[in-house]
């Protein structure tokens, strides 16, 4: 393996200059106002240092600035919209870092209606692309929180999941082709429209997924779904997430691909929007252990929907899994019951820091890790309280813990995070989950991810980094140490 | 790069000696009566030589051959229900590689309903899957022609697509996890039931659609779907595959993931159907261009689906796009309508051998490639008669070139076979295609594949190949060079 020139002040300023001559000095920020935005992550929780804040036009400048890094031996850190959970595009506190934004790359190159396909740069933000794809009268059905300023680049770098994963698939199954600039600084084109091609290995999903370690994606080819006519959403109460689970199974049967969201909440959950937003009104005459939000994205009718879910419901109800439900009756009211479950992460937050998990599980296994991991919580830290609720229908849940009610978040944080963390994660490992369903590794979770999977898996991994990246400057010390 | 040791008769009979002991002489094949039915293709076009056909049990006995082949410098090549169509499972000829068939794993491990998934071991026949599915009442969606022979091993080495994948995708999309004996003979466990699992590289589509070339998939953790309520067909006749475009479009937009299949035929096709097969009755009064065969999947029933036909159909007529109709009343008439379809292969077969072609193109550039390349064949060879149908909502063609009437089929393939070839894949290449949509690359496609691709991506592939599989042992020859 070829081993990177050492980095010294001198390369690092002769690096800095030669990328100043490659895509112009504007275009290289240095002064620490203008880098500073680069250098935190969206949760603030990791602040390093970077030699330059590379922000080139185009992907003829990304490669270039490649090839001038892996001649100056130096790193480089891409960047999309800043918007990761798990401080995969904040650099190190080395100060020799680059990071390398793509927010410039913000084209929409193509779209083709009758082949389903939109050609984006990577730097073209994620609502934009929906816009766009609606523009032309299709769905584009990626959709997260951060939807307003994350970037496609960074979903497709991360696998983002989000909301509408159960019907249309986390990012990787909405992307048909690539463009990537490799660690040596070459530009591959793998911009294919296609749903069928089996001509070698799979190298766009190698590339999805790996958090800019093995190169950067400059432009991709991305799904596009017909418009349904109507997504009409309604709410069920039910004892538990067993139940939950009896419903879900039922819903898909009834309602096959049309069920586009399942998402699970807590009574606490609502609980605490109700106590941090208090416009936003409880559903139900009574209160229930659990809530079930669900959506039908219909290309038939409004009408057609609502009486789908009223069908499903009433079978749900007289089968005893379901304990009362509402079906929006307006856009307005869909729209309402997706406020509640937006406005958990807003509530929890103002309710004081949390230890989060975006886990993962066998979606037969949720009923079964819910029990035993509030019950090891509970034991281990009476008074604690859950917040738990997420995509059901994908076996994810944001899986949180909340300081006991009175007790200082900061110092509950700093104590109690790693036992915390420990408990839940060996009981994900023991109901063969993901620590990570959807947010990625980059530094937060590098270790816990090497520690639960096998080594030879590892070992795999690095195969890979190594054959692609042997000089490993691409976003090293994430994902892989 | 290490280096395999060289392979002398004496180190062959060392290995054969070794595996007997392993695995037990009778599941080791030397007799020629025993080996010859592994050592020549499902089409007859390739036959190989082998020291042996290793029949293992499980996937540890599959690991302990895998040590063995490495200790002694054989290459293995890993083999399902030999049902392929490009030669990838067919050794060389010099009598030192060993075929190693996976079907005596053959267990189904797990089925759980819950979370939709089924865990089988590789030599499990593709139908086996499915009825296994249906007990369950689930719908295990990936069919084709083979389906009662291949295995869900091969499936998965070639990424095997069909007649499900408008709606449910190719095997890729239809796998979860794998369990992987390497290159050096450890086992991968990575048999994952999840939905969203991002920490990490993408190991499991990296060995699916590999061939065999990068390891040996030994099980599977393949997703299963609700089942429908009814699936009904109906056939619609075109003037052109223009028109077919159009039709797809309002199709799925009036039915959305309702349509399941979208296949077109053109008007040869269903005439060499009609000559073969007379007593498959041309379903309309009056002969037209281009018939399209669509599937509905309902989940609600089967006049729901018959109601939604009846007004896309009317939509398309009133538009214009379609100037006949016929949805089917019964099971026996879908059924039917699918026998029409299915018997183009056969009838094509009983026609005389022909030029075969499994491309893709962006599903909007259909109209033109078949406009183009059909101008260009017809003028190269005039009076040959092209066989041209396929899974047009997946922009995926079987696109044939059959001898011009009366000449004998086998000269013609002799001397036609390659000029035509590249008329054909440099069409495909100028729309920005596949030459292999859905049958993988083999020995057959090798050149053709790497002449087409950038030497980036050559060079990329190549990289991957040799970063897990140093010594080459796995299938070498097939995929890359």
């Amino acid at each position: 393996m070829t081993q990177a020139a050492a980095t010294t002040p001198a390369s690092v300023q002769s690096f800095v200059d030669a990328c100043r001559a490659a895509i112009g000095a504007a275009h290289v920020l240095t002064d620490p106002h203008d880098t500073a935005p680069f250098l935190t992550d969206w949760r603030r929780r990791y602040t390093g240092d970077a030699c330059a804040v590379l922000n080139p036009a185009n992907a003829q400048e990304v490669a270039a600035l490649v090839k001038l890094a892996v001649e100056h031996g130096i790193s480089l850190v891409p960047q999309g919209g800043n918007t990761g959970l798990v401080g995969g595009a904040t650099p190190d506190a080395s100060g020799h870092q680059a990071v390398l934004t793509l927010r410039r790359l913000n084209r929409v190159r193509d779209i083709d209606p009758h082949n389903n396909t939109i050609t984006v740069e990577a730097g073209v933000v994620l609502a934009e692309v929906q816009a766009r794809a609606a523009d032309a009268g299709r769905l584009f059905p990626l959709s997260l929180a951060a939807e307003g300023s994350c970037t496609i680049g960074g979903n497709l770098a991360t696998n983002a999941g989000g909301t509408g994963v159960l019907r249309y698939g986390n990012t990787r199954e909405l992307c048909l082709g690539l463009e990537v600039v490799t660690p040596q600084g070459e530009l591959w084109d793998g911009l294919r429209g296609l749903r069928k091609d089996n001509t070698g290995y799979d190298l766009r999903d190698l590339f999805i997924g790996a958090e800019g370690t093995l190169g950067i994606i400059t432009a991709a080819v991305m799904k596009l779904h017909p418009q349904p006519a109507a997504q009409v959403t309604a709410l069920a109460a039910l004892a538990s997430p067993h139940a939950a689970l009896d419903f879900l199974a039922l819903a898909q049967r009834m309602a096959g691909p049309l069920l586009t969201g399942f998402e699970l909440m807590s009574d606490f959950c609502l609980r605490l929007v109700g106590r941090h937003f208090p416009q936003l009104r409880y559903p139900f005459a009574d209160t229930h252990p659990q809530v079930v939000l669900l959506e039908l994205s219909d290309s038939e009718s409004e009408a057609h929907a609502r009486a789908l879910f009223e069908q499903l419901m009433e079978a749900a109800l007289e089968a005893g899994i379901v304990d009362d439900a509402v079906v929006a009756e307006s856009l307005a009211q869909s729209q309402a019951f997706w406020d509640l479950r937006e406005h958990i992460p807003l509530a929890q937050a103002e309710e004081g820091l949390n230890i989060k998990h975006d886990i993962a599980v066998p979606i037969s296994r949720i009923g079964h890790f819910i029990d035993e991991t509030d019950a090891a919580i509970a034991q281990a830290l009476p008074g604690v309280r859950m917040v738990t609720f997420g995509h059901l229908g994908d076996g994810n849940l944001h899986y949180n813990v909340q300081a006991p009610e009175g007790v200082d978040a900061k110092g509950f944080l700093a104590e109690h995070q790693e036992p915390i963390n420990q408990i839940v994660y060996d009981s994900v490992h023991r109901h063969r989950g993901s620590i990570s369903a959807e947010h990625g590794l980059g530094q937060l979770k590098i270790d816990e991810a090497a520690h639960y999977k096998s080594d030879l898996e590892v070992r795999l991994m690095q195969a890979v980094k190594h054959a692609l990246d042997p000089l490993n400057l691409m976003n090293p010390g994430k994902v892989l140490r």
